[in-house]
């Protein structure tokens, strides 16, 4: 089965906003090189979520990990999400779609933005 | 000389979206007790970055360090942190003020990222 990992942000107008979620994607193929990572945005960037989606499985993806990549707890990640993976779902009943919490729901997260806040503190 | 913790981060009019921020500042708080935390916000939530630092330096902080909360590296970071950093220093004169890189762009942080979206892939 072809796995695909897709980094899911807000999207900004500015076009060196998703510059770290291209570097958490070249980690991720540097580390699992026979994974696909994709990058999807909410608004005001492309692909959407559905297009990245599409695009996946039309290249044979069959399963598929969304992360959100949200730190704040808001209804991005909690309403407007979940209207999306609806309407993948719908497109495409046999993919396998997992969504992870977000990544400032993470408690690994958490823990290293306390500890780098800490670093070297005089 | 009193140190501070300040973490920067955008604001929505959710009010649940600063979970994430106050769960970093309780684990800030944890692993070191006599440094004072506080959450600020460019837009949507109280208090501002110059009102949160106000605060601090009329309870004696004398050192403080911001934590711009941004994954994306847009223009927030970029251009209005700045402008607000100015408005504090040209207030504070003799405050001892740090800022960070912002959290999307400290490797440590793309790496724990990339290695949790890959967690247990099937």
């Amino acid at each position: 089965m072809t796995h695909a990992v897709v980094l899911f942000g807000h999207g900004s107008r500015d076009p060196a906003w998703r510059q770290p979620m291209d570097a958490v994607a070249r980690r991720i193929v540097a580390r699992q090189p026979e994974v696909q990572v994709a990058c999807a945005f909410l608004e005001l960037q492309e692909p959407s979520l559905p297009a990245a989606l599409d695009e996946l499985v039309a290249r044979g993806v069959r399963s598929v990990r969304v992360v959100p990549m949200f730190l704040g707890a808001g209804r991005h990640a909690r309403e407007d999400l979940p209207v999306l993976l609806n309407q993948i779902r719908s497109r495409h009943p046999g993919l396998a779609l997992e969504v992870t919490e977000a990544v400032g729901e993470q408690p690994e997260v958490l823990d290293l933005l306390a500890q780098l806040a800490l670093r070297t503190l005089r």
